[in-house]
């Protein structure tokens, strides 16, 4: 009944692996079509096939090919990011108005960016976030700051998180983005934070959306999640900001890694509270089995460009 | 002229990766064959062509297949790991008498655990090492304490090293193999090692053996190693406990920066320093352009059986 520690990361980390089973990576596979742009030689990401019959592809910028299985942006090699992504925006919200989609019901026009082969910047689409953990420290050991997720959200409601995370806008740095989020939904205040919280690397995974996220099934969501710490002193708690957030417990090791084995953490939140486990000495090769598997997999090598800040 | 942190931790992860370049890929596996043992599907490593053609294999134990690529070790399938080990010591002890490889030369007889694709324990080999940086901190930051190898050392004399660091021997726990190489190689006391050291999670890669390793060129050498931080009182300062160090320097984060970008640390030394420098927020998405890449090459998902200790 309860949830390994792998079983959370593969969760989290579930389109397949290439070289763990050749037929079912390229099983999985057909079920995409490639996402391109025209100058550019890469993938960069998969659109559910369901996803590209429906969609309305104003043919003036875009080609399918259905025997190639992908999708191309075809504005001119040299285009500017922000005309590719006023393209893209207008597909999108053609989209949104054709209400064809359960996963664009409620889509908040957030811009992340999508980047080339050379770090470039190719336009605006979702990818990046910072996720941080707050804790305290006292004689009986750590505990963490975790908020429920409103039951009003419309992807993984009610369900347990990281003490604050967002996608980073475009153009924000990593630290920028979660020094904002921290203010925005936990009631952090900036100057304390920007004193305190410690990068600490990051996850990368490659998501297969499943029902509880809400909207279609299946959609491939590679990510890459900047990780941090923020040590807090026990009198500073932290207080919704926004209505993102249910409330926010503090919980002791052990009732975490209990909520963890009932699933209760949305899964790239389990992902990053096990990588805080592993860098704070709690999970180690002596009590996790499956160690070795979950350090390879919270830092997947994404097949796609990715950014330099 | 200085190198880069993405160029350090590519010397160390230097096996190609088959999703950069396929025709890279398959034209450098092409040196190797590739290593079996009789009653698993799984490749266990790869072996030079060149230093299979010279090794004497004794026929009763060994078939080489060099259309296929293959040394398999005959033994069978329900052999104990004792006796498959003993077989793979009377081959290596053969080849040591014929003294052909210069790796052998000074073979020092330790065994390390090999692993089947269930986490079984095959044989012995070498794969699986711990790591520990040792550091103090004061008002001006961390100081790191950086030793220099042996110029008598076989392998990478006289370049620089973390605090402590040793292969983890047949049956031993990664966390005991840290305290052993402690107190052997740096005098730190068990009993302060056991309170203070903090399991941090682990860096795998695989290497491919350069001049500076001594013995032959293009060794394939698939490596795991965990990773440990031990924070100093000051007024403790570690001291060359064996032949292995010539001496222990307390060096600056700027020091250390400077050294691993004149290449004076160990190939693989240089890859944890990196991972610690992520770890306590010195590397950062802001400061590092390659940040994601060598993030995920620190964690490479190794295409061989793993342990589960």
């Amino acid at each position: 009944m309860n949830k390994s520690n792998l079983e959370l990361v593969r969760e989290c980390d579930s389109f397949p692996y290439y070289e763990d089973n050749r037929a079912v990576y390229t099983e999985n596979l057909k079920k995409y079509h490639a996402f391109r742009v025209n100058g550019y030689d890469d993938t960069l990401g998969y659109i559910l096939n369901s996803v590209v019959e429906k969609w309305p592809w104003p043919k003036e910028h875009w080609v399918i090919d259905s025997a190639a299985q992908t999708v191309t942006l075809t504005t001119p090699a040299d285009a500017t990011p922000e005309y590719r992504s006023q393209v893209v925006a207008e597909s999108i919200a053609a989209a949104v108005k054709v209400d064809a989609f359960e996963v664009l019901r409620g889509w908040r026009n957030e811009k992340y960016p999508v980047y080339g082969p050379g770090g470039e910047f190719l336009l605006d689409m979702e990818r990046y976030g910072a996720h941080m953990t707050c804790y305290v420290e006292d004689a009986t050991g750590l505990k963490f700051w975790i908020p429920r997720r409103s039951k009003n959200k419309q992807t993984y409601p009610s369900m347990l998180d990281n003490t604050v995370a967002g996608g980073m806008c475009t153009n924000e740095k990593p630290f920028e983005c979660i020094v904002r989020e921290g203010v925005e939904e936990a009631s952090l205040p900036e100057s304390i934070s920007r004193a305190t919280i410690v990068a600490r690397g990051c996850v990368t995974y490659s998501h297969i959306r499943d029902a509880r996220a809400g909207g279609e099934i299946g959609l491939s969501q590679p990510e890459v999640e900047y990780v941090y710490d923020m040590k807090l002193d026990p009198s500073l708690i932290p207080l919704p900001g926004d209505n993102e957030v249910e409330e926010f417990n503090l919980l002791t090791v052990e009732e975490v890694r209990e909520a963890l084995a009932r699933g209760e953490f949305k899964p790239n939140c389990a992902v990053v509270i096990i990588d805080f486990f592993i860098r704070h000495g709690l999970l180690t090769a002596e009590n996790e089995p499956d160690f070795l598997d979950i350090l390879s997999r919270l830092h997947r090598r994404l097949p796609y460009p990715l950014a330099s800040h």
